[in-house]
């Protein structure tokens, strides 16, 4: 039996590689992906790699009815838009969104209106190793955010263990398909190729998605993060370094941090000093630690269209279905 | 009922290929790789990206008598060597050779004993698209080299329809993974990034097998092959321009590109312009003609250590065991 | 004393090569930058590693009366409108056109009136190694375009030595900054990182410049030239690689190019095979050749926004002044 | 009067950006080059871009009697051992070590004798946004490391104003050329294309130059520094961003660093965000303050062969020579 799966606006980053896993899905059926601007379009003229892999076509809207989920590749005002003009949807119909427009609960105040935060209250966050149990009985999955992930999969443990109680200061660099920004000119070859800049250093909407998370494992949490995102000169790829204070030894981190991953599929403790390029084109996160004194750094490694995006979202997917979660997901890494 | 599988010599760019498709391919159980230098060593200690997804560590040596196929990515001195050193290999072993050693009938006159003479005879050139039938009853392959399958891929239509009979330009430029040499300096990430060159312009060491196979196609051929490899600045890729004369219109040579093509799963004829990274991450050949007065403009790409390489060894598997041939090797592209 | 100078639209590639250039001339004092999009921004804000050589700001017009020459870094059709408003210059006053409006003499029959047509003829096609003595005298230089000065320089001695006379292929790989291509795609660095393409092979526009040229110093000269380009992904550069038969030795050969380039400050044949690297961030072009019974391999390398473009442009205004011709661009190569 | 110069091994990354420099400077005549690893062969075939600008060949051994100034590119321990060997060296002669070996003041008391101690005495640390006037009278400059220079001229304002009084966090990110490692593998174009890394977290060897070029600043210093430099893909450049606390209003940050380097030629404060393309191939150092709260966050951005090397080593020689300090050091952007 298979999952009938449509996609919501895929043509941008986030839409392709969910093309590209749905397709090689053994579960599932992708019967529509719609894209406003590219109605009428083949799918493998817009999306590089899929030459013949399929014949499908962007269309302007697809059957709701005879669907089992939908994917919202929108931007974060255009899915509440979406979810607003089609409500209510098929009682069937499962939503993965991989906006920002459902992640954060405490927004519920802001809403306009009860219908959005009936709406929202029924999302949930959906990073797997936070949140497995909630998810697999969802019904509306709030995928999280890369740089989110990757930071969060670095600080849960400790948050789980109540020690986060200090500055936490995060230094990311990211690949250039993981900005939705349209700047020509911080995506251009010109620009970016050999450079490397900060953006947006304190105030990255993400930070609300973190926080929220940390509490939900550290009730008290309430320290105060430095976030510093930077653009990397490569595609793909989200390297996290997150510096803080802790006493515990060394040694009880990590087993902390693999007792916290044990039942994972996809997030990994590595005793040895962890690269960019180990993750590249897989599912994976990994981590690393290592301590001077009471100084703890936290190296963290994912794929932002993958674990950061497309690849979380297919694992929701399989744990919305009782899927083996690794499903569609052993993919060859590119390792060069 | 699984092919049980051995690698001879996995520690480098093609080993490493290798194993990552072979750890996913369901119908492979992946015995032993050896190395000389490593062993001992975990194979996800030397190559990147499977972290977790083995146990296995490198061995001087494996056990052949349960095996069904072995790989070799020994150099090509090193592959006639290893033969001779274990004759002879229990009769149900087959051999995939992905080195240079036994690719080309010619050399059969320079064997240095007949023993060599006899073993070099049962090779069987592996290009699925110009030797398909052949390979399935072989027990010994010779994997085609990566210049040579991307050149070949764009020559086989118009060989097989007796058109190759004047001088043949042939531009190629290859990612930093299809270099076997050894040079720090040409290896170096200081030198090679934002660098172009070429090497071994007229001489290169393909050039024999890519003779053989389209005399193979064409009894007469016998034109001047003008071959310009260069190194390129990406780690993966081949991408191929040739240029000759030719009558024929662009519309029926295109048929008979579609039409030499039409069986096969993973080569291409596009009539769109096509980019390298169409088909990294991926096991496909794309190849696009284009025309001008009588000449001729046939672009094609290929990943280096998929379709040029190890996925081609894995191709040339599943037909010598009847395998659907795409098994294993529907691989999400990386896209960018 | 110095020339003053001013440049039209300077807020592009060539335009912020230029400055950079002119700014650190000895010898120039640069008066004003006109652009229509960015009146009234500092230049430094524009043009990066600028930070603080300047105070100028973008203006919509210059004064002219006082100028010395004046900068046209003008889109092709824009050139002639600008010089058509303008007219009459005054009379001092010398012009130095980036773009290819004025290049080719060709195009008088095409001319719109006689007015444009007289204009054509008093401009001199600015190759130094070309035309070095007319440009001493002249008062209004074409720049020659990029690819057409890394074609030219590879096969202006064998034009000299009358020794074009068949197909000439020549494959050309060119960086971003080469481009004024607007095409989003196409200059994203998502799409360009480790990616090769090539475009409109063919039909480049370049090809009546060096088809005139190249008959100016064989007046016979009539063969097919097969010119791919691509592009490379890296910023800066062009290398190209040029086919063509020839029956003199090599070593003759070489004398030949030698004695051809004797005179001139940036072009060299090098004995030794060349790389892209080597001319980055200089004025100068290396050429190679290589030979094979009687194809001949000719390699040349220049850096596109200096040789190929605004380094050139310099190098025409210091023999307009009578300057020794290498002030200005003694520059220090990047050389990593 | 041109000062005669010298460079002590010469074949590497810094000796070639330093002969590059020297050839271009106006007042130097650059007399030999030492390379033990290639006595007899030409500067140009070794170091990129020099093409024809010399005739010089590495040498053995130079004359010192009639020398002015030499620079050391020795490894650390060589540097040591080359004063040595060759003490006492001739009166008039002054020396630049670019290597890390007399540094530090603190060493002293390690020092194996008296002799060696006193050396190291006369040694001045040759920052001249720190040292100018000492270094002006010095005759033995110890120039100071790469990310060391991109550290210091972010904290030396706060320093010299005793603001430093709590965690600093430092993040650096280099390109190949300033990594002397010589791991085939790191510095592999296939291992560092597109990946990022951690390497030597809290202990890179430049800690103690920068901690005793603070407290000369700040005696109370006695901050902790916690260092994460990583392995950038790109060739040229340090970014580094420094996060730390500070009550003080941003608008009165950024005049006491203006104060700071009001009366210095290659270091500025920027208004705006930077980035590191805007200072390669430059010998600048631009910085940029940013605040939230009390969390400072202090970007700076050098050219590691420039600013963090070779280029601070032809300043100190301007400034031992009395030279205006930008002779020869008015370099063209590179940009793009």
């Amino acid at each position: 039996m298979l999952i009938h799966t449509g996609i919501i606006e895929g043509a941008g980053f986030t839409g392709g590689e969910l093309i590209r896993l749905l397709l090689n899905h053994p579960d599932v059926e992708l019967e529509f992906i719609t894209s406003q601007a590219n109605v009428g379009r083949r799918i493998d003229e817009v999306h590089r790699g899929l030459y013949d892999e399929t014949d499908l076509c962007f269309v302007a809207e697809g059957e709701l009815e005879t669907l089992d989920v939908l994917f919202l590749c929108t931007e974060n005002a255009q899915s509440e838009a979406w979810l607003r003009a089609h409500a209510p949807l098929p009682e069937k119909l499962k939503v993965v969104d991989l906006s920002r427009a459902f992640r954060v609960k405490e927004s519920i105040a802001d809403d306009a209106d009860d219908a959005l935060a009936s709406l929202r209250r029924e999302f949930v966050y959906g990073l797997p190793e936070l949140n497995r149990r909630a998810i697999c009985d969802a019904r509306f999955i709030a995928n999280p955010g890369n740089f989110a992930t990757g930071i969060l999969l670095g600080l849960l443990p400790l948050a789980r263990n109540l020690m986060l109680n200090g500055d936490i200061i995060v230094n990311s660099i990211i690949g250039s398909t993981g900005s939705s920004e349209r700047s020509a000119t911080l995506t251009s070859f010109s620009w970016r190729s050999d450079n490397i800049s900060v953006y947006k250093p304190f105030h990255h909407q993400h930070l609300s998605e973190i926080k929220e998370s940390l509490r939900q494992c550290q009730t008290s949490f309430n320290s105060n993060i430095v976030f510093i995102p930077y653009y990397g000169n490569f595609t793909r790829g989200i390297f996290t370094t997150i510096v803080l204070k802790n006493k515990v030894a060394l040694g009880q981190l990590e087993h902390i941090y693999e007792d916290y991953y044990e039942e994972d599929s996809f997030t990994y403790l590595s005793r040895k000093p962890i690269d960019l390029k180990q993750v590249i084109n897989t599912n994976r996160c990994l981590i690393h630690l290592e301590k001077e004194g009471d100084d703890l750094l936290i190296t963290t490694c994912i794929d932002n269209l993958l674990k950061g995006a497309s690849g979380q979202a297919v694992h929701n997917m399989n744990l919305l279905f009782n899927l083996e979660e690794t499903t569609g997901l052993s993919l060859k890494s590119t390792a060069f």
